[in-house]
């Protein structure tokens, strides 16, 4: 059940910024970094606007990068409110793009993604930099902490997937091996 | 500045529920009913499922109604925490497929709709009822709720229209009149 090779997008998402990245699995735990950036939509604009220039970008990307499979980061009611609204309109949007394709979309919240990739559900914004530059064998830190969090989502999804495959044979005992 | 004939799409946003009409704005305070109905999408289908059925079924009436604009309930976080999300989740993909046709969206808020159609910002869903089957002619009260409530908020768009268009031109000095 390898998943060597697999192309996953990690998108941290956002109206302001959203962070989006490509990786590509390797043997064992080694993962590739393709591709990072951050997405900005001008907050001065019409919401409707804001959603369409987001859904045109992550759309290029899915174009160019031709991702198997997006892990995105699960929004929760904290912080400003219309802020977790508009992010969460993103994330409608976003996972369209992904559904529009077929593209299978799995969630998982910060604290998932912090300790899939540094061992530690609390770790801070530099120590997870630190863990993604050494994971990918970057030569400089990840910037913005958006570009960060899209490459830690891509690399948490990549270590989990081997994970949620063989869960998924083992509830469906009729299934054949390989799912992917 | 008359607002005649203008064709204005009504949605209830939700993921479970989804009301959709379309009426048409006529002389003076008259609206006429164009259409209604409710999208439904499966609670147990994957949400980039239900998100990609929600907006296949807007954008078919979208092509069919050829609304000029829609008016949309603002989400607020009340009630159960996920409900919202997905909530949220839809308005984004409403609000996209207006975008990418170059429709104007504006957002109400359930009293802001209740005080438009019946006076009273605190009216019960009873009372909107037959305000909206009285308003529009219909032969019968619409059914589900949702139905109700998107008529609801194309009618407290035809009302407003005119308003807002006559404090759009005195805030631009410069526009022409006519601006719809």
């Amino acid at each position: 059940m390898s998943l060597e090779n697999l192309r996953v997008m990690g998108i941290d998402p956002g109206l302001t910024r959203c962070g989006l990245s490509v990786v590509q699995a390797g043997q064992g735990r080694a993962v590739l970094p393709v591709a990072v950036g951050v997405v900005r939509t001008p907050a001065g604009a019409e919401l409707t606007e804001r959603l369409l220039r987001l859904s045109n970008a992550v759309n290029d990307w899915m174009d160019d990068y031709q991702p198997e499979v997006v892990a995105i980061e699960r929004v929760f009611e904290r912080g400003n409110v219309s802020t977790v609204m508009n992010t969460a309109h993103a994330v409608g949007v976003l996972m369209l793009a992904a559904a529009q394709r077929g593209i299978p979309v799995h969630m998982y919240t910060p604290s998932e993604v912090k300790k899939a990739v540094s061992g530690n559900g609390r770790a801070d914004k530099r120590q997870m930099t630190i863990m993604i530059t050494r994971i990918l064998g970057l030569s400089e830190a990840p910037k913005p902490a958006d570009a960060a969090d899209a490459l830690a989502l891509a690399v948490c999804h990549c270590w989990r997937a081997p994970l949620l495959a063989r869960t998924k044979a083992a509830l469906e005992p009729n299934s054949t091996e390989g799912a992917r």
